[in-house]
């Protein structure tokens, strides 16, 4: 039973990847030829697509329509592609390996790179006007909560904190390291999940507090992945942040004790979506498959 | 009388210098306290305020607000900082001063420069959901013409190009550089101009012709400085273009083919205006202001 459920997530899963996929080299798909233009499309081939697949289900459990929901999941994962562009970078995490491959920079240039980066947030943005999302005030709540979740108070405010922390004398403690990830990869996770909500003019309240507690538990397999995982199931360095004598979620409780925080967290998360009943069945399972997967 | 209508200008560019920072300060109130939040700050103070100007006039000869139109204006400097903040960078222009005050890589760091950026293109973007804006299919439509102008077919795009002109073996010839240019600094200024007709749900070709022309007055203009200007008055370093020996207008025309050249298109930007008459004589003014201005 349990095994049919995943199959079923996976199955949605596998069908959001080439949407996105496919939208996404839409958006792109007249763009003037060039180095950048090819490291725009560079950055967004592949990825786990969790973001986007939270935009979708979340809709989809509303009843709102793929195709209205595919333009908030492409903008979700173009922005997301243009967050690692710009973390890889040698001034910032300093990454050569990226899901698998050389990072923009290290294929290009670091000029290339922020420019790429630039770009692929502007094409994020603009995806919010796409008339095929529904009524215009609608797209208008979408934009103003993603530029919140992405900006000086969301993700880009959580690496400043990253980068600075690398540097500070003290390592983080816990308290520091929730704030820190729930601006950086929460902010964005928790507009993705709550995007059905505001497509369908529902309550995003228990979306919300899924996002909250999934979010935080998909950092600490993070961490856990940084310590356990292989760089040719992950694609990218393992083992930089324990190199680095930085504050993990690991570091901080140990590694029994972060997949132990993580298994809770995802307990939270499932029963945040009772409100649904049967149709939160791929969201639940995704909750699952972040504390199982092992990239 | 033309002193008398410079002056009218000149008194309207100081209340939307004063209006514009006014608007920016109030977007960036409750952003968190640090480094970034610091540099973003930084990054928007002074500057001539062209494109503000632009949005805020050609909406005031519609009738518009200057309330409504300030959140664009806003929108567009914030744009136009987190530009120079990223092509002021080491591995893109590598300047040392801006505005007469050292660029935010060399006040803080690269890291703080490329999120301060980020964060002031995310912060632009969100402005477009400001309700005093007006009617939510007007926003949507300013929004949809913003990504454009300023992402990877726009000023992203003729940033890149003239990077990659830095390294080519060929200098670039004038049409090539027209090109450049109308992407990297015209397409913003376009937009900021047509704004106006767009808030008030009139042709916008008329303004957008005016731009082109001024567009590429102001570039070339912009390109005699560094030749002329001095850097006490520019606030930025000057002779850099031919100490790169880069094409520019002044290299493929020479000093004063480059001065008539200006001069030719600020008097097609004034005909443009013809068909608003007397109400677009701070428009009028600004294409003179453009060849006239020694910074």
């Amino acid at each position: 039973m349990q095994d049919a459920m995943q199959e079923v997530m996976q199955h949605r899963l596998d069908d959001v990847k080439a949407q996105v996929q496919a939208a996404l080299e839409e958006a792109m798909a007249h763009l003037p030829p060039g180095e950048m233009t090819d490291a725009m499309r560079y950055a967004c081939i592949g990825g786990k697509r969790v973001r986007a697949f939270l935009v979708m289900e979340s809709a989809r459990m509303f009843g709102i329509e793929d195709s209205a929901a595919l333009p908030v999941a492409a903008a979700v994962e173009a922005l997301h592609a243009y967050s690692l562009v710009h973390d890889d970078l040698p001034s910032m995490d300093n990454d050569d390996l990226r899901r698998g491959l050389p990072t923009v920079h290290v294929q290009w240039s670091e000029a290339t790179a922020i420019l790429a980066g630039d770009a692929l947030q502007s094409l994020a943005f603009g995806l919010f006007a796409d008339e095929r999302i529904g009524a215009a005030e609608t797209r208008l709540t979408l934009l103003q909560g993603f530029a919140e979740a992405v900006g000086a108070r969301g993700m880009v405010w959580g690496q400043a904190q990253d980068i600075a922390a690398e540097t500070a004398i003290e390592p983080l403690d816990i308290v520091a390291i929730k704030r820190l990830q729930q601006a950086k990869t929460g902010a964005l996770i928790q507009f993705s999940a709550t995007a059905g909500a505001v497509l369908a003019g529902q309550d995003p309240e228990p979306l919300a507090e899924y996002a909250r507690n999934l979010g935080l538990a998909f950092q600490i397999q993070d961490d856990v992945l940084d310590v356990t995982g292989d760089e040719a199931e992950t694609g990218k360095r393992t083992g930089k942040d324990d190199a680095a004598g930085k504050a993990t979620f690991v570091s901080l409780l140990g590694l029994e004790g972060a997949q132990d925080k993580a298994r809770k967290l995802v307990r939270n998360a499932e029963a945040a979506l009772e409100p649904y009943g049967e149709a939160a069945g791929n969201l639940r399972q995704l909750a699952r498959f972040v504390i199982e997967r092992d990239a």
